[in-house]
């Protein structure tokens, strides 16, 4: 369930870990058979980086998780670099490099990456690279020497005896491809969408947030609208899923009421956006 | 009537609250019930922040209200962050930013973020988002590094315990879709105008500016200029509205006179140009 | 006639007084009762701030005036500056920020719009918003942060019991439209052409520099010019005519002879270059 | 005849009318009324400047002399600014201004207007403007800065009592049309290109570089060749004429002997280009 | 077989054969005589710098490896370098100036080819033009400061009694032609993917990875899968080859069993990235 | 002979005549009798320099030589500069500039005019004008700021007593020509490629690179490609046709044996590339 879930991020040391689990505070539930494929590529990763076949192995690989937005791509990345553990695992992300200029950026980057080469194995998870390089669909603009720099690091081979491991995160795959820096990674690995009623009566069920009835009730709803408009995807991203169950235990209409209607509401309106 | 209104906005301790209040000058006159849903809809917003449901709940919510010019974004996005009654509430407005080069504009954000993540409880409201960037339409033009701070920002996850609910305003929506910040918010709140003519007929009646035989005859005409015009939509913002009241009441044709004509035009013309 | 037309520039005190007064060299001839509308809109905005309502009134308004080149729009903004008898009263001129950088020119307007707070009653004539921004219709090129700034400073508030009457003047309507700064004016003042034949042969008497006679044989051969050119409008801007009042006289063709076949060419020149 | 053209320049005193004398190298040929025009209409403008009609007069006046490259342009506008006998002459150049970043540009601009400010009469000549502001037609590419700088700076009104004509150059008129700064000027002056036969005779005979009969066989080669080519205009610059009588005098082939062959070739290769 | 290429990198004095052995990490398989064409032709260039024919022979040669993404461009010229046994060889790399300006990119460049300048014989391996002028397609995007100085050095002539061989490498030829670069080098190398069957069974053969049995598995398994796909070519670089093999050692599914299904998958997804 | 044309380039005193004369290292060939009338052309502007027909004759002259790449651009205007034996003789190149900010390379360009106008009689070589304004064909980018200050520099008018012929070469006359610097030189002269199999046979008899059975055979083969492939022109500039005479030498397969087989195939690849 979902605290079962939750209790998957084990405690760890340092801050950069703390920082990483801070990223998994919805826990990781196995809604889908994908969630498994998806941590078991990334096990995979790490095992070439740790056990290398020979002293020529590649002592780099990178590999990047891409997805709709909210699909748990970070949380996914970050879950990958615990469970490693390695001696040395960063996040890279935009939000420590608020207000640095373009060379400040690259210089926080290069910091970064000379960091992990001192570390004989080493994750760096580049968080939302569209964001890191100031993407922008107008124009485009972007910040060219910071995407230029990340080119250049994703291949730059690390020191003798050490190791690195490079896990992205990205919800601008088109985007990033006309960047022409998708195909840098040797791994590309996608991140879906809550997409069958099932897979959302799993979540909602881990969540514990609603009580049986309450939950039969909310799902007949949601198929039933999606009946109606011929909808045959949820398609709505775990994060915002969670969010919604949230937001739904606030309402007064449903706390204490048969009335989960404003709740379903909630829902429809959610997936239209999408 | 007008003086209700105004009295809505209670007195509030401190810097902060005095410029948001100075935001509702004109009081919120309820002519719609959409005012009661948009002001329901920011509240359910700020119980969410306010009592979170668990330990793991998102600490962070963000919505962001759009509607035409002048048709009070900003005083409601401000009524609601008063209402909360949060231990910090801060405007971050462009106006605070005029002479800053970009690198100090992202600075100054950055601060009041910072300073919210100090407060157990905070909002922020981050008013015209489009002066805040400087967009333009030609190019179009726009600070990539604001734009990209804002956006980074937004997602980013308040310290420990400290709770953040994000408030935005725009009238220009389709603009920061095509910059791809609107997506970013959890919430959308759409104002309107002032639409019908009973909308109308109340905030002439609230504001208390004519007599109930101005108020008729000016009621009148306009509905004759609709018709004449075949509009159906009066279309104007409540600013405007208001705005257009103080002139009339200025005009020496309308005061203490019965002859309301160019007061008629000014409305006429002032729909003719939205 | 032209010098009763000059009287009504009455002395004043004060040196941004003086800078205003200079505009209006050539004295406001009322060639056409359009230019007495233009005063009157003109003295209702100073109205508005000088006489408020109520406490919670608008303290800002703003107004624009646009038209054709040399149609006399800055004469007639320093006009009804001047006639306010506001304690502040100041221009806002790109011919006082040569070789200023984009920063320094912000500082400036931004220090004068400072200075305009401090007064109870002020106001700014922002002068051709065009030379402000460095507009060019090539790329096109404008300055945005000085754009941005202007777009700030139009909507902002003046603080407690200051209030702000801002007038600015544009022969380029459609390109600050373009630059989407034209709709954030509360309101919009055309400035007319000299148009009718009339209305140069009022312009012509008021000059006082043409005997009877000449006058009457210039206006017969623009009469004719028009006619040969299927022309209805006269179409040339208040200032244009004035300066070729000046240069006929000058012309050595015309001064004490009767041929003033030169003169009238030049008229015809310049209605062809509009 | 050519050394009688060279004495119109009378020698003058003071380091900037030296400057202007030397764009005068070679002389003012009258080949043409048309050359008698532009210095009366120069003379015009001066005239207005010098005696104004009254105390209100415009004490700004501003004409741009343009055409064809090599035409004569800036000889044109230096004979007039020296023949004007004004205190104050000076000639604006990109020469001067080499190495210069645009601000230091706008700097060294303004400074000759405030000087020229400083003297009751005064006149600038600014020489081709699209060099001053880096006219390039890719793009295009222009110093934004420096051309909003002379925008401002031909309608900045001088200090009480000081009097300005501004006389510039261009071979650029459509771009400076499109740079939106033509039509800034009171004045347009067009200076033509040397274009019918016996406008060249006229040069050739007034260079005294030719005997009789070698000027004869050129004059007649070049009708031919016209003829062969049915063109009917020379259409080359003054100044090209002038150095291809300079490169034949230099060429074996014609000094001392009949055959002019390769020196008739040169014109029309010169006149191809065009 | 695989190690016996990986004798043939030779032990090497000095940091900058270091660098440039660490490139040829996995050795050079000869899967092709199209290898050893270009180390053929590479070594031509060689003798051409070495043995120069007179005096006055151009003692300046350049030639590019193009070639497709990870097909060994970088790993030849590092060998030809190398196998040159000059004084002098450096590689100049965009991961040496993470962090760099572009002038101080220009800088780094400028003193590799002054140091080079110094020594009798030289090579400089320009490796990857397109990530040292950051370029990207979108704009398109570069560094035209350190492109103009590449294009300038590469035509540089060494001072007197040295002599330069210039070897780079690309992935993006097409793009280097239209940056007008390509042509630059007097000479252009063309390295070809693994390409048929034949050749990728000689380097899993090389490698040693496979017992002879997987070995056939996995061509057979490859067959099929080309030939379901009505795919000729193989199309894959040695280096992603090389990677394949490594991750395919480390598959549980392939290692001690005879399902290396998960393996043949592999490939084909990397077949149809290409 | 091919010595004969090295014996062309007579010792030269001073830094700049050798750096000039290192431009000529592969002599000039008189391959064909434009190459004389290139150099007779080059000889008439030295002479317009050096005897000036009088007093008011222009002290400025420019020519710009013009070709394909490598067709011996550079070599000429260096021959020419250096027989004009004139006390001042420069060549400004891109190569002197590496690492230079735009500013610096105007200054340098700067300090060579301003030496030159030292010297009573001057030649300032201008190389690729193209590489020296950082010309690139995407944007297209280059550097303005130096463009607009060799336009003015071209025109700038020596001081008095100094004269100064300038000869600029560029393999992109198109583009200058789009950057509107191509027109502002007084001559164009054009260098070919070697063009005809006569011309070709030419230079591979001057270059005694091969016995006489050698070079029929080569030439043999060569005129069998071009029929096969409907050629009739050779197209390749000088400067490649003596590199590859160089390659051919160092070949294995031609030196010391009848095998030219390579060799020719080489030429067949240079003229497919052009
Ligand atoms: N199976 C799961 N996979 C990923 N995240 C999960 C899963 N189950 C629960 N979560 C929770 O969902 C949230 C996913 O949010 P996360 O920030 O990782 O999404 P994201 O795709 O990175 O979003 P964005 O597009 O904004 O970057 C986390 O709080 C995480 O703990
Ligand atoms: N129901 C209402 N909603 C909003 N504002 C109201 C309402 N009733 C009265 N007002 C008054 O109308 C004015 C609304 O102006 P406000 O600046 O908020 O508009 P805005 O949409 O933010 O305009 P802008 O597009 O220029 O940012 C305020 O003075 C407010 O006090
Ligand atoms: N009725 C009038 N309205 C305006 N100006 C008048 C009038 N009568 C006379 N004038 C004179 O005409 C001149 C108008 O020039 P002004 O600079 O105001 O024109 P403008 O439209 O601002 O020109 P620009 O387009 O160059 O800014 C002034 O000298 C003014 O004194
Ligand atoms: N009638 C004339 N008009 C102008 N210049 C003349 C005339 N007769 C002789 N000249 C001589 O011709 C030359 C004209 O050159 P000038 O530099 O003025 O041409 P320009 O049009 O300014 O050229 P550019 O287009 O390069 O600026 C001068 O040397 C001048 O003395
Ligand atoms: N025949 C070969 N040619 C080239 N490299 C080979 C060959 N055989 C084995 N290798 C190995 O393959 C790898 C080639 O990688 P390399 O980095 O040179 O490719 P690349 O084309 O430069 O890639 P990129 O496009 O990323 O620059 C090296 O490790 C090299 O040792
Ligand atoms: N007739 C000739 N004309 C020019 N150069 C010749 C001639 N004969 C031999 N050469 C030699 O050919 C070479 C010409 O090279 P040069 O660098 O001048 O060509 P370029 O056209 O300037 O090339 P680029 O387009 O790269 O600038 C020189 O080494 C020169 O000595
Ligand atoms: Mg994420
Ligand atoms: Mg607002
Ligand atoms: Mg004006
Ligand atoms: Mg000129
Ligand atoms: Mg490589
Ligand atoms: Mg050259």
């Amino acid at each position: 369930d979902f605290f079962n879930a939750l209790d998957e991020v084990k405690p760890l040391f340092g801050v950069a870990e703390e920082e990483l689990s801070s990223r998994i505070r919805g826990g990781i539930i196995h809604y889908s058979p994908l969630i498994d494929n998806i941590l078991a590529e990334g096990q995979l990763c790490v095992t070439k980086i740790k056990q290398p076949v020979s002293e020529n192995s590649n002592p780099l690989h990178s590999a990047i998780l891409f997805g709709p937005r909210s699909s748990g791509k970070t949380a996914l990345a970050a879950k990958i670099a615990i469970d490693s553990e390695f001696p040395f695992v960063k996040l890279l992300t935009a939000e420590d490099m608020v207000g640095f200029g373009d060379m400040q950026k690259v210089a926080h980057i290069d910091k970064i990456f000379r960091d992990a080469y001192k570390s004989p194995l080493s994750i760096v998870v580049i968080d939302s690279i569209e964001l890191l390089v100031d993407w922008n669909p107008i124009g485009p603009r972007f910040s060219n020497p910071v995407l230029a720099a990340l080119k250049v690091l994703i291949h730059k081979q690390p020191p003798k005896n050490r190791r690195l491991l490079i896990l992205a995160t990205t919800s601008k795959r088109t985007e990033l491809q006309q960047l022409d820096i998708f195909e840098d990674f040797d791994d590309e690995i996608a991140v879906p969408n809550v997409n069958t009623q099932q897979e959302l009566a799993h979540v909602l069920q881990s969540s514990g947030a609603f009580s049986e009835q309450d939950q039969q009730r909310t799902m007949y709803e949601i198929a039933r609208y999606m009946a109606d408009n011929r909808r045959t995807d949820v398609g709505v991203g775990i994060k915002k899923v969670l969010d919604s169950i949230e937001i739904a235990r606030k309402d007064p209409d449903v706390a204490g009421s048969d009335d989960s209607q404003w709740n379903g509401l909630s829902y429809k309106a959610r997936m239209q956006e999408t």
